[in-house]
């Protein structure tokens, strides 16, 4: 991650921030905006990431090492000389680099993005696929997405944590007590018939009662059969 | 999208700049810091987003006329009650619900998040996939990266079908008339407390209600409420 000329310290800690969320460890500044850069280090809570980050004068060092370097922009502007790629599209290629060598993703200042001479570094450029009214993202904004994008696939494989389901018999163990509050209650009125159980247990199942809710949902049912069918006082 | 309490007028507005960058008109908050949210207002090129953004003192208001309500969290203090689901996972769905009425994404504060009385407004919570080490976003970033993830290319994900969901109003509606049943027959025994609502909301809330069936649920436990109440028989 390589921040050229960032005027806002709050940015450059956001970045750091971002980085530490998606596991990424190493910031290197260009010619940042000095009172910002050392108000963003000093500032309480700075990340590892932060207080290990790397100054530079120039992009050609800040990049020396890396065997890809990758620009970002709003692609608003110029008449691009590079191959542009969405972030989507061009993040495999990024990730796949990540395995070979030291990769740099290049993000500009907040009021002009990376300029020519910068951007004379890079191999290609990425761009995130924002509204043609309002193309220009918030520098911190914009290295978080990048980072996730980089992440995503990885973490995509994860399975939703949902709870346990009710059974069945469970779920008829439901019906069956709100088919007797339905009667008792004359929703069913004039009087049942052979299709309104069915109705029922298609409405029930439709609930996708949890094995834990279904413990709750018996005990309130209960309850109110109780109390419709006894009439007083179920506490007495 | 919701932002709950939030204090740092900076994130406010960051937040709006995001929903711009993706197309997103709509921004509510919920007691806001106030000089915070006067400040973010007032900044210099505050965005049309946060000119237009509707200000409501309680959750429940603010997601009145939404059929689908979904949190988000780091995950990491409490034990959940709710479907969990990665943003990559969950992003379909709320896509899909975007097509068929007003879906609420609520973020809570940067201190602690969204509180268990807020999350109780909520169907399922959306989970950033973040470090371990450092799981804890920055709001504005966060807010980036999940709009991000709804216009991002959806060619991949997996297109669920589902019905009209039921609105929040709906649902309470719903809670309301259950939580009447369980007084009245003594299921809250010795007698409510301040929670056992807020339980039972997201009782109800899993229970993924369609806008159909949630007239359905009202009729029957009307009649039941009708018939406890009345005693006699509710077709005389």
């Amino acid at each position: 991650m390589v921040l050229v000329a960032t005027r806002n310290p709050l940015n450059i800690g956001a970045a750091a921030r971002a980085m530490s969320n998606f596991g990424f460890a190493r910031l290197r500044v260009v010619n940042p905006f000095d009172p910002s850069y050392r108000e963003a280090r000093s500032a309480v809570g700075a990340s590892p990431v932060l207080e290990a980050a790397e100054q530079f004068a120039t992009v050609a060092d800040a990049v020396a090492d890396c065997s890809l370097v990758i620009g970002t922009t709003s692609a608003t502007r110029r008449e691009l000389q590079h191959p542009l790629y969405t972030l989507i599209a061009g993040a495999p290629f990024l990730r796949k680099a990540l395995g070979h060598g030291r990769v740099a993703l290049l993000f500009g200042s907040e009021k002009t993005g990376l300029h020519n001479e910068d951007l004379a570094h890079c191999h290609w450029l990425l761009r995130i696929p924002t509204h043609a009214q309002q193309p220009s993202m918030n520098l911190g904004q914009a290295v978080a997405i990048c980072l996730y994008e980089l992440v995503r696939s990885s973490a995509s494989a994860a399975k939703p944590k949902m709870p346990k389901r009710a059974t069945s018999a469970e779920v008829e163990r439901i019906s069956l007590l709100l088919f007797k509050l339905m009667k008792a209650s004359g929703y069913l009125y004039p009087k049942p018939v052979r299709t309104d159980m069915e109705k029922l247990r298609r409405l029930v199942l439709r609930m996708n009662i949890s094995a834990r809710d279904a413990a709750t949902w018996q005990g309130i049912l209960r309850k109110i059969v109780w109390k419709i069918e006894k009439g007083g006082d179920p506490k007495s």
